[in-house]
């Protein structure tokens, strides 16, 4: 995972290069958002499921590259002063402390158009049906029904009298990261043109380890320290945030995680030994420390 | 224009329907930036443009609602409180102010995805490489080296001691406005797969009179009221923004945008009689008066 990680930064290196002039400010921003930090869950599912169908590295890349724009950008937004007010992400001040608000703001947007540009960069090998599936699917994730809909539901939660449900919980999260790590892994098969029914195992293996995922920051934010996480911790309870730990408690929600690791995992079995990466990110999920 | 301005209200009422539950609040704050206000110049553009070239009529109001929510992303982020910090939009009160600062963030954010869904909706009848193309071409006309790229210049402009020069502020507008409304006049020669020389022909078009609008707007905002406009003016010289009245003064710049709409009318030659509403559009560029 280091490894793609690295080649992920390398990919946004030049997807993003520094520009002299007056929009360097901007590039700045962007850079300092995305490069260099972040366990690059997205792009490394992006690139693992890419591999069970032999895409070349290079255009896997980009669509990795774009995804991370993508979770970048969000990250940029949810932590600004109207919404999360963090900061501190990835061991860093947030970018709206280390830049300004009005340069954070912006900049995010343009992570975002960013993203769908590496999808649809004009590429003399690249299939037209690819470049506007990828960019179908990214627009849903990202959009009213699944990213941006997730966070409405996220700071209604806040202010809402009553906690939420499991069932409400669950939903949440599925639309608020859910739905772009279920892309990220689906992104392979597109990019692979691989059979509708290999496409739906691995959508549905994205969708239980973005759930699994979503429990284990739950739990970190429960118990860990800022050193580990490189972000605040414990803000889930002072902020009265929904959570599944909230409503589970730690056992449950540890054994619940556990349970859709296992599920994810049999998601993967029409794809044999060439999986093995993706199950042991199925693991890890649930044992990270950061 | 008015009749393509209702007809584009409807298929942003088709493609952001309301909903019930909790994301109805993200669907009505964009619904409320989007439906029912503005001259829809870059849609009318978008429209105008397919018919040279006989595109059906629901795949250019599709690609043309897409552009105006991209626009309308645009205004919500840029009236925020961080940024031009406005009241007042299209005569209604902004969207921060309707609903609140972080609703107004994930609105924008929102309408952005659904510009690039609004291009690549999944439709039997479409070509895959028209969707790809108007995603590759709208993702580069909003991000950093288009809307984006030209906003951040904005806000330095603002700041900056010394004012900038002719050159400077062309091309801060040229990517600020020009950029999106250059491609509207694009997408419809793409709807169309037209040969090279009728799209280009269109995009110098665009570019003509974006610049156009631009002076236009910014003599609007020198001369008339916001009972005129349905937004604050004088706000420019009061904020010391970039604008070529300020370097050239009130009349220079009107004859500069008349030129400006001589040259766009030029690219159109190769039309004939069906390019008729795009001339008049050129010259209702500097004649009107909201």
């Amino acid at each position: 995972m280091a490894e793609a990680a690295q080649e992920i930064d390398e990919a946004l290196d030049m997807l993003l290069p520094p520009v002299e002039g007056d929009e360097a400010r901007l590039f700045e921003a962007m850079r300092y958002a995305t490069i260099g930090g972040g366990k690059r869950l997205r792009g490394f599912l992006v690139l693992e499921s890419a591999r069970q169908f032999g895409v070349g590295r290079s255009a896997a890349l980009r669509v990795a590259a774009g995804i991370e724009m993508m979770h970048a950008y969000s990250l940029v937004h949810d932590d600004l002063p109207a919404m999360d007010d963090d900061a501190l992400r990835r061991g860093k001040p947030t970018l709206h402390i280390a830049f300004d608000e009005a340069t954070a703001i912006l900049a995010g947007d343009a992570l975002q158009a960013n993203a769908f540009f590496a999808m649809t960069e004009d590429d003399a090998h690249a299939d037209p049906w690819v470049r506007a599936e990828l960019c179908r699917c990214l627009a849903r994730a990202a959009g009213p029904r699944g990213m941006c809909g997730g966070q409405m539901l996220d700071i209604l939660a806040e202010l809402a009298t009553s906690p939420l449900d499991e069932t409400a919980i669950g939903r949440l999260q599925l639309l608020k990261t859910g739905k772009l790590i279920e892309f990220s892994a689906e992104a392979g098969a597109i990019l692979g043109k691989a059979p509708s029914a290999q496409r739906h195992a691995l959508a549905a293996y994205g969708r239980e380890i973005g759930a699994a995922f979503q429990i284990a920051d739950d739990l970190l934010d429960a118990t860990a320290t800022p050193d580990q996480t490189g972000k605040a911790t414990g803000k889930d309870a002072a902020l009265n945030k929904a959570t599944l730990i909230g409503t589970l408690g730690l056992e449950r929600a540890r054994a619940h995680a556990e349970r859709l690791v296992d599920q994810a995992q049999a998601h993967l079995a029409p794809f044999g030994e060439r999986a093995d990466l993706l199950r042991t990110l199925a693991q890890y999920a649930i044992e990270r420390r950061n």
